[in-house]
């Protein structure tokens, strides 16, 4: 999608410890039963079984559960291309739902599409897995914000 | 903010009851302690406390737990003006993170801006209750699709 | 809708003025027929009356003429609170359509709800007017950034 | 970046035929020097040269006019995959501008994503091109609505 991406180095060589001690500091992803899963420079996928506490009223997984995890994928992918010492935050992101929420399991991949020294755009996908196929479920935009502020270390 | 707002009569006398009973069955909605608060037709308040497994990396309220707060509350906005035997769904939305998930609780408020037949297009907000003040922590907006498929019941 | 925005004050006394003049040099507002109507701190009115040359297929403003006049009352919104010396940029919007762009003119709200330093989060809303009347036709949430950059100064 | 992609047909086999039509009765198009280059089933490619009369205040091309090419790419997109008879509306757009808007000319590109009967979701991308060079400046999704109304036939 953008040509340049190939050419994108961290600027941090830890950048995947980094986001996986970051990833186990998040309470919620284990109450909603998230796990990271490649952590590449600028590409991060995470999955997230279908469970039920994490419904919606009609049975599928709700909408929430999955803009919080390809949310999460951008933000991380994010995190991925950022100097050390720095932190990433959500400035905003949309989501398009295409699909109800059905499926063994479901898979966010964020993707970093323009990284700027101080926002970045990312570009996210949840796809539902069943049967080992996949689907496009859920596409997202997500702006982030790499700050240099104490305590907003990742 | 639409002055015709005020016109909105809801198509189903029920629509509390049955506002009441579908988020009973979310279970998500148990998971990450939400409460539903306010039900008048058009606009729906939500609450959650802050809770230590709903948490981001720096000790804030995710910002899934937050827009999935605010995406619930357009939802059953939209579902109070909606008539008997339909369901919604979200096409999308999008949400402007602008304070990070601090405070006791978070408020979600979900009103619907201009309400079609097929398309509801709604606004939210998200406020942080600390010591009884309130302040606007996220904005969205969604848009909600009435539908008339079995199974998709409200 | 945000408690605080009366307490907000322009960082420069000559906002109008700058206003006004950056508007001018907009070469685009003058082929679109726009005109900056009020401005006052954080928020900002433009207008647009209905015109032949600005029109989609089946005779309705388009809806790019429509989406321009929103995020430019935002652009102009954010900048009536930035400091002398800076400039605005659009990172990102988002607009809901909905109604079709029928009616005598058009006219553009733009108000800043999150006043940052660096990140200003604004609502837009767009009216059309047909003998006197308003009517609401979209709605938009964009985020501007306020930049420091030679060249981009407003 | 959806697999199923290649397996939509068009409903409509004068699809192109409809789409330049159509084009040619936007009067917008001409007004910012629009065309409309590649017609292929559900993926539209247009054009737009850099032009003084299309231009923000500090000599970009306006965001209005980036957002009126992508979304207009994405519409067409949309339309190039509805049934004879119908028409597109566009229901919403998100935009992130990545870059200002310089160059010899942009490329607005717009691809449909879920071809689903009432609601298409796009993914909408926008090219600075100089010297024959293109820079991705622009990332849009939208969500455009098939209708069946009189008057409102592409």
């Amino acid at each position: 999608m953008a040509a340049a991406l190939q050419d994108v180095l961290p600027k941090d060589p830890d950048f995947e410890a980094r986001a996986r001690a970051s990833f186990a500091r998040q309470s919620m992803m284990a109450t909603l039963g998230m796990s990271l899963e490649t952590v590449a420079p600028g590409a991060v996928e995470m999955a997230m079984p279908y469970a039920p506490h994490i419904l919606q009223q009609h049975g599928f997984v709700h909408a929430g559960a999955i803009s919080t995890l390809v949310d999460n994928a951008c933000g991380f992918a994010a995190m991925t291309l950022m100097p050390k010492g720095s932190g990433v935050l959500t400035v905003e992101f949309k989501v398009n739902m295409m699909s109800p929420g059905k499926g063994d399991r479901f898979i966010g991949v964020g993707r970093v599409v323009r990284p700027g020294k101080t926002i970045m755009v990312t570009l996210g996908e949840c796809f539902a897995e069943t049967g080992g196929e996949r689907k496009l479920i859920a596409m997202m935009t997500a702006t982030m914000m790499v700050v240099e502020t104490p305590g907003i270390v990742d």
